[in-house]
């Protein structure tokens, strides 16, 4: 064995020992509860760190958001809606040269009514649209620090709680973000991790989850990818993607869809969550997760917390990820084939 | 480099990655509370897991235990004692042929007011007592699974509650056992650490902990020791070492007292811990402690409850020991020197 290959066998092994430790003591079961939990019962699952599905979580946009509603409340005013050729926004793509870019979405102004318009059109094999702008579009950190904050979505905010009362309470503090996810079977987010503690429910449609725990971050190989933009061109061409000049190399995984036979290690069997309106899943900070919506229209809604950053989890996160040599090269040929048949 | 030298230099580096990590993003500070948290509190702590100090821990015992009532209380009773020649039980020694052997004290059977007297006589220079049989000598895990456990410290019990209100409802269950510890400035205990939430009080005199974090396992270089017990020969001649048949080696760490300069790697400090009084530790599951007291006579309490096995902790505790090949061989030489000088 050569030392290269005697290196990356024992790098494979430490990371393989650990994730197969939380494999072994945790199985792939999640918790379902019937209904909320208290903030104590939430501060628990927390330190647990493992996805909880609640049921009965409402709030008042569950019994009032219909299509009309949400067009009517939102009449004129514009906004940003992600427009890919592809569904596949934020995700590694094939681009020019036959290079693999980290991308992003042309972004569009539209209204409310437009844009449910175009995820009704089921048959269009047009461009793909995705409510996805994730920066807090209901309720950004200003809205907690400062008071205010301006969204896209004001309208609605009556009908959203800025704060999930067990959540905030068994943290010890306010969100750091509320976004409102409004999208399709077309599209899908590719598989990544936040550190943020997650809660996220399902008001309409579906969403699925293929979730990993953290432990599982060294078969995901992260690499560095230059970043690349979704480009219209005039005249209604084919959408152009166009290496950015002005952003650093993205560090992002490599499997286009993890929830494919195949694309993981045989040993690493990712946990399904289908989530449904009323439902609420806790996904916590550093899981890892690759989202598909129903085919039908899906309208979402999740609350971001920061993650507890005293402790060790930071550190553990960090390392079970493709850094500091954790990831395994003996995978990448396999995902280079996946991702150009993708 | 050898492939054997470029295996150890990665270990060690992949060790020591976690162990900066984590000390960079915590530094060597401890909380201080100047009450005892609420459940809810304490779920947040637990979370973060690192030491914290408690103060205002008061129980019955607090103002009632003098030597006195101590002494008139238990009366008669035969108590279980370990003594050594050292005090230094459960502790790494150099025995018969030269060898080192993982060490358990003799045991005697004495009265409370024998033990109180022992410890008064600071000018003797026999053997050294320690009352730490650390079996759930107070209550053990029948008291809480079946309402019943004995006790060499029955008649004591009525001073000291089973369970601590606000740790009990944080984890949600009871303590696994509640154990009384007596002794000196001439005993220690070497470093180690429990797979239990740890509460530690003082009642009399000073506990003084020398701790070091999860992560920081890899520089204690657990190794496996054979067994042996100190051994009264007759006649009171000195203490024999006496190998055991019946026991299986024991891994222990190899650092006789990480509180003296140079025990440790440059950049690992330890931190310091005095409790007194009034005060309690709250000692995470996994950190390494060693432990020393008072000159004079103290006596404490501690609470161990059961770690929370769901999630990754327990995986990250076993990864950072000296298992799978993480250990330094580095440090070898240096910490053979140490107990040889011992």
């Amino acid at each position: 064995m050569t030392q290269p290959q005697a290196t990356k066998t024992l790098k494979r092994k430490l990371a393989k020992w650990i994730s197969d430790e939380y494999r072994d003591l945790n199985g792939s079961h999640i918790e379902i509860l019937d209904q909320p939990p208290t903030a104590l019962e939430f501060s628990r699952l927390i330190h647990i760190s493992r996805p909880v599905i609640i049921k009965g979580f409402e709030i008042p946009a569950s019994q009032k958001w219909s299509n009309d509603y949400l067009a009517q409340e939102m009449g004129d005013r514009q906004i940003s809606i992600a427009v890919t050729p592809t569904g596949r926004a934020d995700a590694v793509t094939r681009g020019p040269d036959n290079k693999l870019f980290f991308i992003e979405p042309h972004v569009e102004q539209m209204t409310m009514g437009d844009l449910l318009a175009k995820l009704a059109d089921q048959d269009s094999s047009s461009d793909i649209y995705y409510l996805q702008s994730q920066n807090g579009n209901l309720y950004s950190s200003d809205w907690f620090s400062q008071g205010y904050s301006p969204s896209e979505y004001e309208p609605l905010r009556e009908d959203v709680p800025s704060e999930v009362p067990w959540c905030s309470e068994a943290l010890d503090r306010s969100p750091d973000a509320v976004n409102l996810w409004i999208g399709d079977g077309r599209s899908a987010t590719s598989i990544h991790n936040d550190p943020y503690e997650n809660i996220y429910t399902v008001l309409k449609g579906e969403k699925r989850f293929t979730l990993l725990p953290p432990s599982d971050g060294w078969c995901l190989n992260e690499q560095l990818y230059p970043h690349a933009r979704f480009v219209r061109p005039p005249l209604s061409k084919p959408f152009e993607i166009v290496p950015s000049q002005d952003m650093p190399p993205v560090r992002w995984t490599s499997i286009p869809d993890p929830s494919l036979p195949g694309a993981l290690p045989a040993d690493i069997t990712p946990i399904q969550v289908r989530l449904r309106p009323g439902e609420a899943l806790y996904l916590p900070a550093g899981w890892w997760h690759y989202v598909q919506q129903a085919k039908e229209t899906t309208i979402a809604i999740n609350w971001w917390y920061d993650m507890e950053m005293r402790g060790i989890h930071w550190a553990i996160l960090n390392f079970m990820r493709n850094k500091e040599g954790l990831y395994v090269d003996d995978y990448e040929e396999q995902i280079e084939a996946s991702v150009l048949t993708h």
